[in-house]
């Protein structure tokens, strides 16, 4: 298959040309874990867990409001329904969720860019959904399409981001109803890394799924996933009729989607991590059964979006140890459904790109990381509790998941990294810049940031003392500067705006 | 004998009017971790480095130079000596190693500030060595005793860190020989929690010692260990022969020492994990060995300072993925030696406290609370690669360190954390906030930072839209405005002073 999607995409004159003068942008292959996973809950509280679940989808139930559909389909899979409530017996939800794939091939138009989602994998996506952007100059500001565009412009050139992601921030220039489609051009034409599809409504979940017809051609859509989407969970326990609506029309495509219940603890879930992991897998399982339901064998994720709560103003808090503690045992979990794990991500509460964005970032991605995260939404760029897309902060979180990748890599115990030579050779006293092993291995030895400040003291002076933030500003001008757009064939590109020009045209201007 | 040394403290009228007026600084109890280590190496590979480490000890040797006494000890031990080398037959160093304890307690003078190192356990110690400091007002500047004072302040005003250090920062404007008396009466007036002694000269062990004895008593010091401090390894595979001498009369005191690699890799140790892992266990070996050699028993931890290296400019990098794997492959080592270990700090090579600075902190920080470290130095005030203590990156930190606190108690899994009640109270679309439960268990549900901001972004902006440099600068100011002496016997302080007085005297100036 891929190979037709290549000849397709090199299918005219003008692509050939394009792809010529293309500079081209290295994106490094899926993080596959080479170390294990940290796994602090204990087998026999992971059991409580389990059962206390079964017993809230069994005793308390889930709620399907406006969605007699839904309905029906439980009551024919054998759950008990009540108004809205469906009170699903002990075992079933967990038996129906083992028709789920434990992975999946996510496809990009650009073969080389598809990942795997699930197994020991870990691919990053960038941060979803903040209606407003920050940077250096212009401030805090409502985001604008050409701010996503040059979002999706970043997430190209970033070496160790795999997705373009969905939503990376909501151009409010757009009208609600219309912005899905300026948005899915943007990752179609502008990129050619995986994206994700809109969830705003069911019918543009339906139009993401046409627009991929068109990009990847009807037959490959039909046999492959070519979108993973985000569908959250109304915690507790709800599970609003249009977010559902877009799954169907996902799962009925054989197109993947997230299944996340979306908490601030003590909120939304119970203020204790066994609470709120009983809540999230119950919340999980039924979600995860209903897209079985829908459709046997449906891609889908074990999410769990988790921010603790500041109790003095109810404000969610990140990168804390709570939040932390939840995403472990959430990846035991959902290791113990044989599901992928989407968790995690570059979170962080500040205002700004600062030391507490630092903090509370790397307190995040450390954990999600060690965690056994397969999918991490938000992994760079996220900021103000998802408030704000930040445009250093995305090159600063982005540079930092090199070091994601190069800890996911293991420890090598072979010959050269022994280095029982290098240490012979330089012996007591001497030092090893020198020595014949420093020099085969120092290129590909450490990690090295390429936004961070390495400089001596008094250069860096000499060159403005320049923090973190405005390191990262000069950064993100010069990756926009040299940015070139991937080619594609110009008869599908037309084919992309054709098709939004009409749907555009038959839809009103609509605020919701 | 602590009842003794509360009696003695208690005993002059002034102290007893100084404790009556005192506020409490309220001092978390050592961590004791109820969440397992995390060990990305595997068993075969740890053996690997073990013979490989021997292999090192055997044939290549550690250098011992300009101490013939030292020599002498290896000879009789059943060493080779050729010149300054020492070469330790396969499993000596390994067998001595074993007279070592796997715990002890470090006393403070009030009791209820004493710590246990080893084990389970983790105790926090503030930055140690920066000739510079930094703040928000003065920028970077030599550190002066006045610094020096403030930073013993703090670290005994904040409630997560157990020790109040060493040369937190360096006071430059008293003489090389003569300012070891002047922190040390610092650490025991300013504060009661515990600290460590001067290594810079074998005499300055000696006057840190002799200090003590006034302090605790000469039969209490005797009998028990009131300091740890820190002997670091001239690594490649040398041992200098004044840290020697401090470790000898520490040793000798029964006054525990932290043996301790001082590596940069590619400069001090070879560019990979399991040859920098190779080299720091050897070296580690040699020097618990000869500290064994001197007093068998003796209190010492097993040490692993370890950066990376930038190789483009040379600079030691921090809360790099290479510098978490060795510091969790060392951990793995010393609890295969039974040994404490200490390791991991809030290291950061950023020249400010901004977010370089927290995503190195808080890399380094995850990494050696699940790397099992029993005695984090430099857990907070660590700025540019240990150049500076930053006054506002030290109440940065260590409000992150409560996140250690909370991270390391565990998960509860009783029925109160189960939280049934709460999930089948709230139901399907209700909220959490103001249920049972939480009314019940929201006070210490989760961790809050006392640092950061968790404003409304309005308020926030109102208030200036401070970055956490800004934050931290106030709360650096609100503790010292508010900083109280913990009360001393007079009569223990004056002869301090004596002491202190006498011993200048009998000094000439000197620069080392």
């Amino acid at each position: 298959m891929s190979e037709r999607i290549a000849r397709k995409r090199g299918g005219g004159g003008a692509a050939r040309r394009a792809a010529r003068q293309a500079v081209s942008f290295e994106t490094a292959p899926t993080i596959v874990r080479n170390i294990p996973n940290y796994e602090p809950i204990d087998a026999a509280t992971l059991d409580i867990i389990e059962r206390n679940a079964e017993t809230v989808l069994e005793e308390i139930g889930v709620s399907f409001p406006e969605n007699p559909e839904a309905l029906e389909i439980w009551r024919n899979a054998g759950a008990e329904i009540d108004g809205d409530r469906v009170r699903i017996p002990r075992g079933l939800a967990r038996e129906l969720c083992k028709t789920a794939p434990s992975q999946f091939t996510h496809h990009a138009r650009n073969p080389e860019r598809s990942v795997t989602i699930g197994g020991d994998n870990l691919v990053l996506a960038p941060v979803y959904g903040p209606p407003f952007v920050r940077d250096i100059e212009g401030g805090r500001r409502y985001a604008v399409m050409d701010d996503f565009e040059n979002f999706v412009r970043l997430g190209y050139m970033s070496k160790y981001l795999h997705l373009s992601g969905g939503t990376v921030c909501e151009p409010t220039d757009i009208t609600v109803n219309k912005r899905h489609l300026d948005m899915l051009l943007a990752h179609m034409t502008l990129s050619d890394k995986p994206f994700m599809g809109s969830v705003t409504e069911p019918s543009r979940a339906q139009d993401s799924v046409e627009m991929c017809e068109i990009l990847f051609g009807k037959d490959f859509v039909r046999d492959n996933t070519v979108m993973t989407s985000l569908i959250n969970i109304n915690s507790p326990l709800t599970f609003d009729s249009i977010m559902m609506g877009a799954l169907e029309v996902y799962a009925k495509a054989n197109q993947a989607c997230i299944i996340s219940p979306f908490i601030v603890g003590g909120a939304m879930a119970p203020v204790s991590v066994v609470g709120t992991l009983t809540q999230v897998l119950a919340e999980v399982l039924a979600g995860v059964a209903y897209s079985q339901l829908i459709r046997p064998g449906a891609p889908v994720i074990f999410g769990a979006f988790v921010a603790s709560i500041d109790m003095n103003s109810g404000a969610p808090t990140f990168g804390t140890p709570e939040s932390s503690q939840i995403l472990y045992g959430a990846g035991q979990l959902a290791r113990r459904l044989n599901l992928p794990f989407r968790s995690g991500g570059g979170l962080c509460g500040s205002k700004l790109p600062d030391a507490q964005a630092g903090y509370e970032t790397a307190n995040t991605l450390n954990a999600a990381l060690l965690g056994g995260v397969n999918f991490m939404l938000h992994a760079c760029g996220w900021l103000e509790g998802g408030l704000v897309a930040s445009f250093e902060k995305f090159v600063m979180d982005a540079d930092q998941l090199g070091a994601l990748h190069k800890m996911a890599a293991g420890i090598s115990n072979d010959e050269n990294a022994q280095a029982m030579s290098a240490i012979e050779e330089v012996g007591p006293g001497g030092h090893y810049l020198g020595c014949a092993h420093t020099q085969a291995n120092y290129q590909d030895a450490f990690w090295r940031s390429d936004v961070l400040d390495y400089k001596p003291f008094e250069t860096w002076q000499d060159e403005g003392s320049r923090d973190t933030e405005n390191l990262a500003a000069a950064k993100v001008k010069s990756l926009l500067a040299s940015y070139q757009q991937p080619p594609l064939d110009p008869e599908i590109e037309s084919k992309l705006r054709t098709y939004i020009a009409e749907k555009k045209s038959s839809l009103p201007d609509s605020l919701t």
